[in-house]
């Protein structure tokens, strides 16, 4: 496997986590590439550099995807094999990764910086919540260090390699490494060549920078995102703009937000206030998010978001 | 090729434009089948009706969108080669169209009904606008209607067809199918299976079922949503409301909208006052544009979207 | 739409049929991006020039695609749209083909070589035999030339472009584009660009350059192919020995050939001889495909490859 | 997570190792739907069951394969993780999998059965050889089960679960869930559901019930393909027939091959004197390789493909 200070000097490679990496290896089109592949479609014109800018944006912000597709991005990443769990599960892509049947697996595995080391979420019951602390902080990184550093022990035994605890095996080829890399655990890391198009990395980047996604897979979504917006750089504002940080807005949303600003708008009222009288003139809350169809999380997150409470 | 006479009585067909049709022939899972796949991630916990409608409605709100793999559509579909163009480039969907080849066209085009007849959009380039009248609309009907005709008798002599233009050509083969087909033009009829998963014909009705897609094909994907309608009545009302008739608020408009309501509830005035205010802060209308970053298009449409203008 | 002419003194542009054309217009990786891929999960060891090519020959040779996914090629094509038809089936690909919604379709239409209007195959059924001659010939060649010449002034009467048929229609707008193009015929031009990765372009040219896909096709694959040979040099050679000109040899045929040679070598025999004593014991030709249950159309292929016949 | 006992009783479903299981929860269509499919394309005609069985066999044989899509197949599986990193490589599927991050893991781990403790391959760099013994034997059926034990027992302390070793840390919330996982190995066991088509289950089989696929993946094809052969009996034929159990004999070996024939059927050889006399004529073996262009590897094959050895 790559180990890290063979490509630290690569100003192409940023490391990731303890043992990772995210390296760009080779790419194919730029924001010119996006732009031609759409013109073919809308016709010619003029196309200086404003324009092209401007037709990105539009493509963007109208989701007409498919010129993005014509953008390659190669990446060399290495990453826990419980982070490439979720990775793989994007299936625009191509892979190779390395085998575990055929290679030896090496001795990395991602012990976290004690500050992730967090507890479970109260709130959110896929999320991470408030840092552990003391005794309960110490027996957490311990154990888990103590887990990879005793199993990779008990794989070496297992395929009797001289590293691993003596069995006195003598010579003999060991359990297969099919079988053998059963008893190393999830933070053993694995590396791969990644090849995605920008259209798909794009999809990728909004679920997996996302806040709402685990905290490792974030930080290698934003360690290739930064090669996007030095490639790409006007298609990466545009996806910011427009898609990354856009809010969708539903049917029920959107006809609440309008009845609150018409209220507004014929009554002399604020906004604030209209919401107030809209409730009023409801019963209470309850009724309000039952007339417009609304779940009791929908209503909640629409007043978080309007500033309604 | 199978011609509208013989599936109309079967209830599960509906004709589509004068020729075609829309047939479901086979669908595997419904509501319950999103329910069931999203479980196995989320766990187990009560299933009463109200609990799985919430659940599916959270997922598509939050497009979790691969339970929604778990249900196939399988549709017989016959319409015009132009409509085809355009609903072939949905690639996550498995096609067996009828090969012109391999068998004979058939003398069956799309000719629309005179109201359909519309001018050229003067405002969307590749939209349509107003309907012909008088003598334009004449020309038009006649001339689609003897194209029709005409290519087809050709297409018929080119394979040596008693039928076509005689040409005292005996019993020999004639051109061959591949070669004669070229003639026929593209509002010539095609039949076709298509199998497609929930998630993506839902993506699928978004973009073609849409006031943007040409009209014929809005008319197909209306008629295919029927069934999506019929067989899974909760998924089908969140994608309505979540998806289909969202709307995509980008970073930009959500600080203008949150700026303007912020001015509203501060200054003790209406949602439109606030907006003259900050127009009248900026300086102008196209000043305000820049300081948001917007292009002139997309305030025109922010002002139409909240009713500002 | 690109004009042969725009595109001709270009060195990555080819002709293809009368008017079309195929460019390439950018590719990232070669060879040595499928060894590099390859690598990361076989290990490293040594890397010298004849090992990649046996690595590579390797890989193709058993069907270890994935690292064939790390090289694209993107291309510049315009072809008649009955081409685009079956073109458009790979779905592992990208386009962005020019709009007759948006776009003026152009007067680009394909009429084939005399020596291409072939009859109609009587053996295959999809598939063109012995070229037409005399006035059958003549009429094939005029029906094609006249309808493509008529129907474009059809098209631009309907869109009421001034060098159409003069309907006195003054300066409106016309039929909308979207319309007006259902009088074209399929041999009208389309264009496109077209992004594969080089696992699915083999796919392609595996099913498209087979001597049983229709000419035209055959001719815009060979073209392609050209410029695999150029950039990926190694992995073509590979391509023709173990996949494009490989034949599948089902259970049953490889049984029954192996029979013939155990016959042979046990009964001093040679293979034919050997052959024809097994259809004696079996009693006929018709109960030794029964015996090992082939087709008879399976019997005859494999008689004709094995030169038994 | 499901476990074996909730779904013993369900004829659907069958044990896969020691804690696993397959079944069958869902499918579309049959022999009869790809024969529906087929018929789209190549015409009407007569519809006997004679001629299905054919038309099934000539789609498989020549592998056109689109028709096969329109069969689906939804399973619910559960396999060790190992395992499910590489089912998960299959792209073509829909899968929704238990979380890590939502849901607690289950002490469940697959210990594989003693005979089954095979020694690395010396042959085959990624493969199983001889079974382990005596002592070599009981040290890693002792390992992996107690890796399995502690490692469980280091989670549930983790997640401050009362299970667990004691900590002493009363009732706070532990460390997060998509934390503690990390300590867990490969052979903890997932669950899922996971729905592919006919074609894609076909490619599917061909690589992973093949004998060089790591055995604990090929037992799991094999349960999957059983409910195929009991649902498709038509189709599953011609894939083991064309498909599965067919050979891929490459331009090179094909030459050389009927080289052969031509040389016994000319001077009245056997199969095998005339390869012995083109080695001769050659030089040596090597020089023959050489002529050919093959490996050593590859004409080593060849001889034991056609008994020359």
């Amino acid at each position: 496997m790559t180990v890290w200070s063979e490509v630290e000097n690569d100003a192409s490679y940023s490391k990731y986590l303890d043992h990772g990496f995210v390296g760009l290896v080779d790419r194919m089109g730029d924001d010119a590439a996006i732009v031609q592949a759409a013109r073919v479609s809308y016709g010619k014109g003029t196309k200086s550099v404003s324009e092209d800018r401007g037709l990105i944006r539009y493509l963007v912000r109208h989701f007409h995807t498919t010129p993005l597709e014509m953008v390659e991005f190669k990446f060399h990443l290495k990453m826990p094999i419980f982070v490439m769990r979720q990775h793989v599960r994007h299936r625009m892509a191509s892979i190779n990764e390395y085998s575990g049947r055929y290679s030896v697996m090496t001795d990395e595995f991602y012990i976290p910086e004690p500050s992730r080391l967090q507890a479970q979420s109260s709130i959110n019951k896929q999320g991470s919540g408030a840092p552990l602390e003391g005794q309960e902080l110490e027996m957490a990184f311990n154990t888990i260090s103590r887990v990879s550093a005793e199993n990779y022990l008990d794989y070496l035994s297992l395929i009797n390699d001289p590293s691993g605890r003596s069995y006195n095996l003598g010579d003999r080829e060991g359990l297969a490494r099919e079988l053998a890399r059963m008893v190393l655990p999830v933070n053993n890391y694995t590396e791969l060549y990644w090849k995605i198009d920008l259209k798909n990395l794009f999809h990728y980047l909004k679920l997996r920078a996302d806040s709402h996604a685990q905290q490792e897979i974030q930080m290698l979504a934003n360690l290739m995102a930064q090669h996007v917006k030095t490639h790409c750089p006007v298609a990466w504002e545009a996806f910011e703009d427009y898609w990354q940080h856009s809010i969708s807005v539903s049917r029920i949303e959107h006809n609440l937000l309008q009845d609150i600003i018409a209220l507004s708008n014929n009554t002399n009222a604020t906004f604030s206030e209209s919401y107030v009288r809209m409730i009023d003139t409801a019963g209470d809350r309850k009724a309000l998010q039952q007339k417009y169809g609304m779940s009791k999380r929908e209503l909640d997150e629409f007043e978080t978001l309007w500033r309604l409470n």
